[in-house]
């Protein structure tokens, strides 16, 4: 048996045959081609096939995956049908006499290395678009098979270099159970999937492709991020006894779902969901949250050619704040672009650092119309709920004051028009960005809360790109600089009798749970399916004893120095 | 009159009559001709030309400016005899029987563009190089003249739309009494030049070209920012008085080179210089520098095909060290390449966020071939002076153990093979992260000393990229949350008996002067030109009282606030 060690990016333990993804053989020889009349329409009908195709794909994904995640298909079959794309390969067809593949791979190739080379994040898409989709048609261009897991009729263990969204979107869980990449990380496109469908993976192995062979029997836990290939009969049935203890544990979970989250000394704390859209509600739902803490409004704004319309977005914001229910809190990020998410339609000026750029509420203070849209919908909508809204990307006060007032102005303008609007939605801020956690105190005397954003606090704080393997290093969430600020967050907000939250990747983490707690932190936002054991954890732990850590884990040198001494004192491995 | 505001590049008051430095008709036909092999030639004697005219300029810049900025022409002149622009253009003329003006510019721009969309910096560097050169081959294929500054032979004050860098190196200081353009910053390469020739100009005014004619009057105002067309008689009475009062300030400023720098109640602070290479320190003994801050050995490294050797290195290290003088401190730090410094032999990856991404300490630990190389030869270069050495984008204190250990073998190494080491050389750090800045406490028991790097520190803390006109308005640094970093960050080192010293914009800046007394800051480093106003500025001032205003400054909301404040008690405008 050989153990490889990955990246655990979806809990749960997979043990089945392996099932290789691989890229098919599409290599062809450029000829010379008689008829090419005949040639174009063979082209054609390899087009049409693979539109089919990518229809059904569609379909598919709509029904097992929601509307948002089907959009990356609506995105490829757009790439099919686009003029520009295909009508220069058939051209090069009748003009060059070549043969469709020739054509079809010279004029893409031109496209993927035009897009490729930009510095723009949204036609570094586009490039991979074109590449994904003209690889099918050439696939049927040469005969040759698509691999297309939608087909998969036993259970398996994906094997893959990565996994495209196509192939995400095909899997079924009845038979696929679990996966397993050689590249990627706990935020890649494959890993956030994996999650969103509770199928186990390993990601970032850098070998599985090249050591897994086809009907190899294989184990992928999830849990701590290993694959197991030709396990021994022992290790099946000790993986088989962990399997069966992780779904008792989910079991164990899932009777916490209505209860409250309390500290073994009878603290509450608040645990709430991160959403994207109105259908990812019944998620937060049946996992027990207690609301929503950052309902990120990008995707109403995304895979469309214009902005939402203000109805659009009000029945968006309605839909939510209606299906978590009026008593739950429901925390709305006002629009968070620019950056890494990009608008085509916006058109956005390419930065050479756009994590440094134009983005969020330095985009919305200047596009006011976009911003005042955007907030007369949320207003609108407050009566339907317990409705809060934050600011994305604050840095200074002076922002933060602009943003309100523009808010109060619409809420002035609403209500002369005779519009009922919330009297109690609370105004707060994410802190993500390393100015605001410094100076808290000063801003805690005019937010009604503060949000905490991780990720990019993280990242800004370390100075190092969270998307760059190069640093990734020194994307350290344990790091005592970040632990200092996020209390200083904290202290501020309570100074003041304002509350503080946190809505990155680090609320739902068992070693950072702890020291939260120490930390005084009122409000956890996570991902849905990371609510009931984050809950677990918390009922087992005492907050006065992590309060009594504070000082000591606030002094301390390293990020493996305070991970070390958590481990020692809760217990974890 | 006409009164246009711009920005403050370089210090005095000129009053001349305008020269506008106009691009040249480049326009052309293209057209068939009929002798490919005349038509050679001609392109041919025109490149010869063009390059007989670089020689020349490149040695006048040699002389004037130093090695480092004349390196540009060897750029310059690389891409005239560079085989791949040039046999295209030529293969383009005989193929397809072009005019030689159709050629170079359809080959050059085809090139232009290619590099252009790259997304790296030092390939858009060379799209614009070639774009430079270019035009001056295309002048003289179409007979116009090509703007030459070094012709010059009567006062004038430069109008442009910008100066490039073949521009700046031809001007002649006699001639040339100042320069306005429309575009730029303080940090953009004219404006550097500007004060490195101490040419008084104003940039970014937006309309200088669009408003001022040939031969009209103007009066640029580089102290205020402000450019005057068509003054009255009384205006230019006015400004030659404010000339000559800026002349005897420079008189006086003179008289204090070799005076210590204290403050009004007596408290001694260092005032130091940042230079790039050896020929920089003539300026920093002539204006009264007391060491060298911040010695940046970026520019060995830049300029060339391969790394500098070790024995290269120990010459410069050795010049400068010798240079400054055995009792002054010389800080040198370590390389800090990527980012937005690439090299071209390095064949670093492309990344989306440089500025947060593989770079300075972080490849230095990965590539530790380079890193040792540079080690050995400051450390034989140590016994030469007062050296101290620092290491840039440190994030963690595991980055910091981890350099300043192989700092120590390598010191080791050199002595078992009994080369003479200097034991007294202090080891410190760049605070230009924040998570360096936050938890200062904890490094500060490990370092011999900070050197806070205000202009990376403040774009980390505000995320704001300091070279992104959109996001500008966030480049802070009187933003209280920077103030209460660089308080943190002396207290620690103050704490632990060490010293702390800055080396970015700011420290010369007379807004924050008084501030960073008030906050104990001992050391002051920045360009060699400023020297002299700081330490007029420093005598007048009171530490004791500046100390007195330290909390309320650091509890403000806003630098707008702190600005207010400060002009307030010290009477600034």
């Amino acid at each position: 048996m050989t153990s490889i060690k990955g990246i655990a990016a979806s809990n749960g333990i997979a043990i089945a045959k392996a099932y290789r993804m691989e890229a098919p053989d599409l290599s062809f020889d450029k000829k010379e081609i008689e008829s090419p009349e005949q040639e174009v329409e063979r082209f054609q009908s390899a087009l049409a096939t693979s539109k089919n195709e990518l229809e059904k794909i569609k379909d598919h994904a709509l029904k097992t995956l929601g509307e948002e995640k089907a959009e990356i298909f609506s995105a490829h079959l757009l790439v099919l049908s686009d003029p520009e794309l295909i009508q220069p390969i058939e051209d090069k067809i009748k003009t060059e006499n070549v043969n469709a593949e020739a054509a079809l791979n010279e004029t893409a190739n031109m496209f993927i290395d035009l897009f490729k080379n930009m510095d723009n994040e949204y036609m570094r898409e586009r490039a991979a678009d074109i590449q994904d989709v003209t690889k099918r048609v050439m696939a049927h261009l040469l005969n040759v098979t698509f691999p297309d897991p939608a087909l998969i009729d036993e259970e398996v263990v994906i094997i893959a270099e990565d996994l495209t969204p196509s192939d995400t979107a095909q899997l079924n869980k009845q038979f696929v159970k679990g996966f397993t990449t050689d590249i990627g990380g706990r935020t890649s496109h494959s890993a956030i999937m994996a999650r969103s469908l509770e199928i186990p993976a390993v990601v970032g192995t850098k070998e599985v492709t090249a050591t897994i062979n086809k009907d190899d029997m294989v184990i992928v836990d999830g849990i701590a991020g290993e694959v197991i290939v030709h396990p021994t009969d022992e290790q099946i049935e000790t993986y088989k006894q962990k399997q069966a203890q992780y779904e008792e544990k989910k079991q164990e979970w899932a009777k916490l779902k209505d209860e409250p989250t309390v500290t073994a000394d009878n603290k509450h704390v608040e645990l709430v969901a991160n959403i994207g859209t109105p259908d990812d509600v019944d998620g937060v739902i049946n996992n027990g949250g207690e609301g929503v803490g950052l309902y990120r409004t990008e995707f109403l704004y995304m895979g469309k050619n214009q902005l939402p319309t203000e109805e659009e977005q009000f029945e968006a914001y309605k839909a939510v704040l209606e299906g978590v229910g009026s008593d739950k809190p429901v925390v709305v990020r006002t629009l968070d672009i620019g950056g890494d998410k990009e608008l085509d339609y916006l058109d956005l000026p390419d930065e050479m650092n756009p994590f440094l750029g134009f983005r969020a509420i330095r985009l919305c203070l200047e596009r006011d119309d976009i911003f005042r849209t955007q907030l007369r919908a949320l207003l609108r909508a407050s009566v339907y709920g317990n409705l809060k809204i934050m600011f994305p990307m604050i840095a200074t006060l002076g922002e933060f004051r602009q943003a309100k007032a523009i808010l109060l102005e619409e809420k002035e303008k609403l209500q002369s028009e005779g519009t009922e609007v919330s009297e109690a939605i609370e105004v707060g801020m994410m802190v993500e960005i390393p100015a605001t956690a410094v100076i808290a105190k000063q801003f805690a005397k005019e937010v009604d809360f503060f949000s905490i954003g991780t990720n990019d606090l993280i990242q800004y704080t370390m100075a190092a790109d969270r998307m760059n393997e190069r640093v990734s290093y020194l994307y350290q969430p344990y790091n005592p600089a970040i632990l200092n600020l996020i209390n200083n967050v904290i202290e501020a907000a309570h100074a003041e009798g304002k509350w503080a939250g946190m809505c990155g990747e680090m609320a739902g983490d068992e070693i950072a749970i702890p020291i939260l707690l120490g930390l005084g932190l009122d409000e956890f936002s996570m991902s849905a399916t990371s609510i009931l054991p984050a809950r677990t954890q918390i009922l087992s732990l005492s907050q006065e004893e992590m309060i009594s850590y504070k000082e000591e884990i606030l002094s301390m040198d390293t990020a493996e120095d305070v991970v070390e001494f958590v481990k020692s004192k809760t217990g974890q491995k």
